[in-house]
Order: structure tokens, then C-alpha cells, then sequence
């Protein structure tokens, strides 16, 4: 369906259809996607109630969060958006100027390494974890600013050994991905 | 030499000489070695002017972070105790509370990481440089008050890729390795 000079009233129906969807959408994106001006976006989700960007993802993640059991969930680094316990989970960082190297202005490894590592610990189903091993790719800078999507997956569990997969996104471009193997200490530590 | 019973004056002497080769060594380990009490040490390190070790620590780091190329100094995670460019650093970091995860009690991965990584982009003789991919193994867990020795060695370099493998101990024991790959972006990016 073509989403272009769509009436005002069509317009609202179809964006409240889209945030349903991916209620991550910026006012950016439905501006292009409808041919209209951010303001126009913005003065839509006032009429409809829709609340902004980072206001739909805290409530979104809010609910998630009680699900973790691995770690607790302020010290998970982002906001996590979508977790399956012991298969999936998917969450997404706001980088930002204090995150940078100075000389360079680009994302310090170590923030994008605690942005996966957290995710991954996340997602497993298991009491208390710790990082075994971690292989990880760095394939693009990444600059303050931009958002990024984790995207987690548990591709093994072999005794108290979860393997996690981890990607990173910028929009729809891979900037980092690790392999994870977690072990979790259940029985070990007493939580 | 047998370093237990000596007199105030060679034990004064040999505590001098032995901090002169390792400006680490603790009041507890020099305690033990002269087999005397620690307040006898603090005693013999005020008469001789040697401050406590913390200083010890800051003051040889101090003549380090000028060598430093890669990255700014105050963004090394630690203290740089030792540092020949392009060859080997070695770097050391006391654990605290607030690097613990809340169930266990564990120094959480990332600052182990931190740690490792900015380590080995200090150690590489480029003007900037970032972290292209690492394989880590964390081998045991580290626990909060543990003083961490990083050690890096640069093994290869190709190109504009940096080879370089990190080491962390805790007193003798390996805690965690990683191989690290770097990539200088010398001519890349202004600075």
C-alpha cells in the first residue's frame, strides 16, 4: 500500500498500525515513510497518545526485564527490548559523546563488548553466569550517536555451557559480532 | 641470601635494593621476607624516605603515559607501570566493589576487558588505533580487593594490523588471555 498523501485520518490509522509493529519506528522514518514533516508526526502522536521514541522503548523493556535471571537487570547496558528466555533477546544502546575515544570520536570497544556481553549473560536461562570465553569481530566504527541493536541468540547449551551468538546492528548494517560461552554456576553459588 | 633476622641497618639496605628492582612489592610481602612486623616496614620506608606503594605505583606510571601513542592516557583502564611502544606493557588495576556483578560478587567481564584492551592499544607504536577482533578466555573469576597485572606483548605486526596478546594474573595465577588484533588507522584520520 502505498503510504504517500494519504488524508489525515488514514494517515493516523496507519501509523498507529506501524508503531503496533515495530514500536521502534523514529519520527524520522514515519516522516518518510508518509511524505510528511517531522511535525506533522509528532502533532499525529499527540492526537493519537502515542508517546515518543524513547518513552516506547522503556515502556517495552520494562516488561522484559523481569523476566532476567542471570544477572539483575540494571546491569544490563541498553534497554532490552525483546527477551525469550534460553533462545532469544534483542536490545538496543543510545551511544553517546562520553562513550568515545578522544582522538577519534569513535565508540571505544570495550562499551560495544558490555553492550553483547550483558545481552548475552541476559539471555540464558540460568541463575548466576559467568563469561568463559568470547571471540568477537569489530567490523565498523561506530560514532557517538547512532543507535545500535544487539541481537542475541542461544545456539547451544551443553551442561552448564551456553553458547550465545551475538550481533550488533546500525541500522541495517553489522558493525559487531562475538560468540559467546557462558557458564553458568547454578548449584555453585548460592543467589 | 637469607633476608630473615638482619640487623635494622642491612635490613634497610636490602629493603632499598629490593624495591629498587620491584617497586611493587607490597608491605605484607616485605614483612614476610624480612620476617618482621609491617610496622617495622612502614618504620624502615619512612627513615628512607620510600613512599607506600600506591605512589610507588602512580610515580612509575606517571613517566609512562608520556610514551603513550594510540589512545590518551587518562583513557587507559589502570595504571601503566611499565611500557616499551610496539614491544611490551605491562599495566595494573585494582578491583573495586563497583565492578562487581550483585549476585556473586564477581568482577564483572567488561572490566576485565576494559582493562586488557586499552592495554594493548597502548602498547602499539601508531597514532590511532582500533580494536579489529579478540579472542578472550576468562580462566578465573576475580573477585573485589584483587590487584590484576596485565601483561601485553606485541607479537606480530602486519601492515597496518597489530598483533598482540594480554595476559591478567592475579598474584601467580593466569585470570584471564585474550589475543587481541588492532588496526591503526595512521593516515586514515587526522588527529
Amino acid at each position: 500500500m502505498n503510504k504517500k498523501n494519504l488524508p489525515k485520518k488514514e494517515r493516523q490509522q496507519e501509523l498507529q498500525n506501524l508503531l503496533e509493529n515495530d514500536p521502534f519506528l523514529t519520527d524520522e522514518e514515519l516522516a518518510d515513510i508518509f511524505d510528511v514533516s517531522i511535525q506533522t508526526i509528532r502533532l499525529d502522536r499527540l492526537e493519537l497518545k502515542i508517546p515518543e521514541l524513547r518513552e516506547r522503548i522503556k515502556s517495552v523493556a520494562q516488561k522484559n526485564y523481569s523476566k532476567v535471571r542471570a544477572l539483575s537487570a540494571r546491569e544490563i547496558v541498553g534497554e532490552l527490548v525483546d527477551l525469550e528466555l534460553g533462545k532469544r533477546a534483542i536490545s538496543i544502546l543510545e551511544t553517546t559523546d562520553d562513550m568515545t575515544f578522544e582522538k577519534t570520536k569513535i565508540i571505544k570497544g570495550e562499551y560495544i563488548f558490555a553492550f553483547a556481553n550483558s545481552l548475552a549473560i541476559a539471555v540464558i536461562d540460568a541463575n548466576v553466569a559467568l563469561t568463559g570465553v568470547a571471540n568477537i569481530k569489530y567490523k565498523y566504527p561506530v560514532v557517538a550517536g547512532q543507535k545500535l541493536v544487539a541481537k542475541a541468540e542461544v545456539t547451544r547449551v551443553r551442561g552448564n555451557k551456553h553458547f550465545v551468538f551475538v550481533r550488533v546492528f546500525h541500522k541495517e548494517k553489522e558493525v559487531f559480532r562475538g560468540k559467546f560461552i557462558l557458564v553458568s554456576l547454578d548449584g555453585e553459588v548460592s543467589s
